[in-house]
């Protein structure tokens, strides 16, 4: 294996049981989803196909359910402790089909925007809110590709599969982290667009402003809790105990 | 130990030494800085103290070098080899000195903006930047006086340190994490409020525009290296042989 994983011993009180933690997680990232869902929809006019505001509204809706809340859950697979044995393949092609469908949802989450821009006459790609969002979809695309090819497709050789996988894991969170931060900058970026008159200001405070603040403040959260639990050591999978069958189980995905 | 560490056996080619990498993280900690200051200086009217958008300046200053660059310095002290062996003592003030110096940073930078809103007539603390901000900083705050508490005065408990320490490094990260996220929000919310007219607008990319986006992305980098380096197994403080003198030397700091 790459990394000679052991596991932590930890004083009682911090060992939060994986399943009751991921429980949790996927309540807070449903409640994310519904969040955002409720402010286009109550708030900013509601969803169409239209090309105006409406169409936009799709963004954000898209961009955390896909590239927040179901990347989340696609890059939390091999901490399952079910996953720990037997065969590996299912377990790969459930991990690459929910990147994938976290992938489609982000590019319709980008066409919606673009749709809005264009049918507007506005220019696409000039807020850094923009850039740093298409770089992660980027990254996001090449990271969905490398993975298939050095895990999915047979003919990858060890070598390249050891190589690739720490890399693999380090662009899993950071790719997490760049697309947390993409949707905070967003959601400011929003209501300072939206809220601009009298008793709406984003400057009052309105209750549309409390509502997208703390949505904001509750992706920040799921962010860094999946990122957390990526990164802790005794949620990771554990290597068999055989040096020389961990080499090859690891990289070959046994 | 609260955490039975062992090395990673990388491939040779990802095993990049620790001091190259942090005198590389140095240089681009130090460029984010004098971007921060150019742009502010060059395109935002320079600094000053009477409450105008000159007073602001001092706030995206400030929060780069403390939140950011001083406090990623702070976080990695206990990475450089030399601290692995002999007293831990004047590595934890080092530690300790650091995260102060950034937090006194910080806090002068809160002041800048609270100073500029109220000479200004603006109301604080209504955008989700300011409130992801505010929450980045009492995390911070709460981080730095449980750390001096629990690590530097010398009557807390062994319990205490073992189970707080897994605490403060998982936080230690956290933090960072969002104080990159704040940055590029508001560089982004920095860019609508002043890039609004004819040949200037946001929208048209100006080079400011291009100059401060390309700001967000190196600090965005900037925190992912940070974060990354923490959290390799292979650049962790290793534990001595002895599982009992490790016990007694972790939670000791000894």
């Amino acid at each position: 294996s790459l990394a000679h994983r052991c596991h932590h011993r930890s004083p009682a009180m911090l060992d939060v049981p994986f399943l009751p933690f991921c429980a949790f997680l996927g309540a807070l990232g449903l409640l994310c989803v519904a969040m955002v869902g409720t402010w286009c929809q109550h708030w900013r006019g509601g969803f169409s196909l239209d090309g105006s505001s409406r169409t936009f509204n799709w963004h954000p809706v898209l961009m955390v359910t896909g590239l927040v809340v179901l990347y989340g859950a696609a890059a939390l697979v091999y901490r399952i402790p079910n996953t720990w044995s037997g065969p590996k393949l299912p377990w790969k092609v459930l991990h690459g089909s929910l990147a994938l469908g976290a992938f489609v949802l982000t590019v319709l989450g980008l066409a919606a925007v673009f749709c809005f821009h264009n049918s507007q006459g506005t220019p696409n790609m000039y807020s850094l809110h923009s850039w740093m969002g298409l770089a992660t979809v980027l990254l996001f695309s090449c990271q969905w590709a490398a993975g298939f090819g050095a895990f999915l497709l047979p003919w990858a050789p060890t070598w390249l599969r050891a190589l690739y996988k720490p890399i693999h894991v380090f662009f899993g969170s950071t790719i997490l982290m760049l697309s947390v931060a993409s949707c905070v900058s967003g959601i400011n970026e929003k209501l300072f667009f939206s809220l601009k008159n009298g008793t709406t200001a984003y400057k009052l405070l309105p209750a549309e402003a409390v509502f997208a603040n703390t949505l904001g403040l509750l992706i920040l959260s799921f962010g860094v809790l999946v990122v957390a639990a990526l990164a802790r050591p005794s949620w990771k999978r554990p290597d068999s105990d055989s040096p020389d069958s961990r080499q090859v189980q690891d990289t070959l995905g046994a």
